[in-house]
């Protein structure tokens, strides 16, 4: 029988780390690390940094695994990802089967939360014969993001949404909430809101060393989020942000 | 100035510590800790035992205070609740006064994260002189229930909300959005929901050694959630539970 545990290691900070994640890592008899493919090189690098600062059991071995490309032939977006979570899948499974067996504890580190807006769960549940999985829960970027403002995200007793950016750009503000969190957004969809009456709190690398944040009124913080963000894309290479929309 | 850390404990679970937790009740001058008030005698034993098996700096002072209790005479909920957190504002201050005086570091131990269903920043910003306010993420109760359940929170790019027990009973399930998360339910608001096509994941203590978990079709589920939390609320004089409800 194969374990498997899922464990968030939070939203970059390596001080994110819960003491269950780092029991749970010294427990694994393997640890999974995709090598590349996420096109954020510091992010694969943390990682792989994290595993070597946690790990003290020598028992634990770290297995390191390229990340397939997605199929650029299947044009069906959600045929495209099922094909590439297949294709995962069965790398674990092959990794598993070469450096493992069929017993034994497997552990993947999973940035934020295994619950949220991450495909682990679904491809582990494509592993044959079902594994056992745990899940260890991890700061979630919705948390660094309230953190670095020092804001509530719910107003007293009110409900929050959490969405994506195209849903926003598709659907605009969510029905039946003052305040929601978007994620998964890499075109400012913001910016096609009507602005006024909305204040947004912003950040870019939430959590981690090179965190940034912006906040105000939408009208005037928006055309500011849009070139910090900008700029610091092209500083880095890359970007992940996240931000919250409240109306007045 | 007083630097005041919100530090998010987790939910219930002594291992969901972050090290960044552990760092910052380390950094602290006080720690406050409420001795009583909660009704929920396990969870005030179970902060102080935390701080006792974190906190090595032997120049970390460990403060208790207790918790006013909410003015009955009051009779509107929002005047009620500003003038309680009024009151719990003015202990912090007499306590940092006499315990402190007007430089350090305080840190308050928050269940879950800062940012959810909780007063503490809203307290917090009652000080004055304003003090610098520091924001520790915390693994929240959402997190534990699907971690106990090892489901994701969202389906895929689809959108959530959270909301309470109170706003599930008069407005019914969100608009806009196929899951829900549901907190500060005391009464199983779920039982007034039409309960076809809707299922339930519920978790009870969720994170703590006591949790206990259903899920299931809301039809069938709902009567035997309802017949734990009971049988629950009953052994332990207490209870805090959670669900989150998706429709097929």
């Amino acid at each position: 029988m194969i374990q498997l545990s899922l464990i968030g290691i939070g939203s970059g900070n390596p001080d994110h780390l819960t003491r269950q994640a780092m029991r749970a890592m010294n427990a694994a008899d393997l640890i999974l690390i995709p090598r590349k493919g996420e096109g954020k090189a510091d992010l694969a690098d943390l990682r792989r940094e994290i595993a070597a600062d946690v790990v003290t059991n020598p028992a634990t071995r770290i297995a390191e695994f390229d990340l397939p490309v997605r199929d650029p032939a299947i044009t069906d977006y959600r045929a495209r990802v099922d094909a590439w979570h297949d294709a995962i899948a069965q790398i674990w499974a092959d990794s598993i089967a070469r450096d493992l067996g069929t017993t034994g504890r497997v552990a993947l580190l999973v940035w934020g939360d295994p619950s949220l807006y991450d495909s682990t769960l679904r491809i582990a549940a494509r592993l044959r014969p079902a594994p056992q999985i745990e899940v260890v829960p991890g700061i979630t970027s919705i948390q660094a993001l309230t953190a670095a403002h020092a804001i509530p995200l719910n107003e007293i007793n009110g409900p929050v949404t959490i969405t994506t950016g195209r849903r926003l750009r598709d659907e605009g503000f969510p029905p039946g909430v003052d305040t929601c969190v978007v994620m998964l957004d890499g075109e400012c969809s913001f910016q096609h809101l009507p602005d006024q009456g909305v204040s947004i709190w912003w950040a870019g690398y939430a959590g981690m060393a090179n965190q940034i944040t912006e906040s105000g009124p939408l009208a005037e913080a928006g055309p500011r989020i849009i070139a910090r963000r900008e700029a610091a894309r092209a500083a880095h290479g890359w970007i992940m942000d996240i931000y919250l929309l409240r109306r007045a």
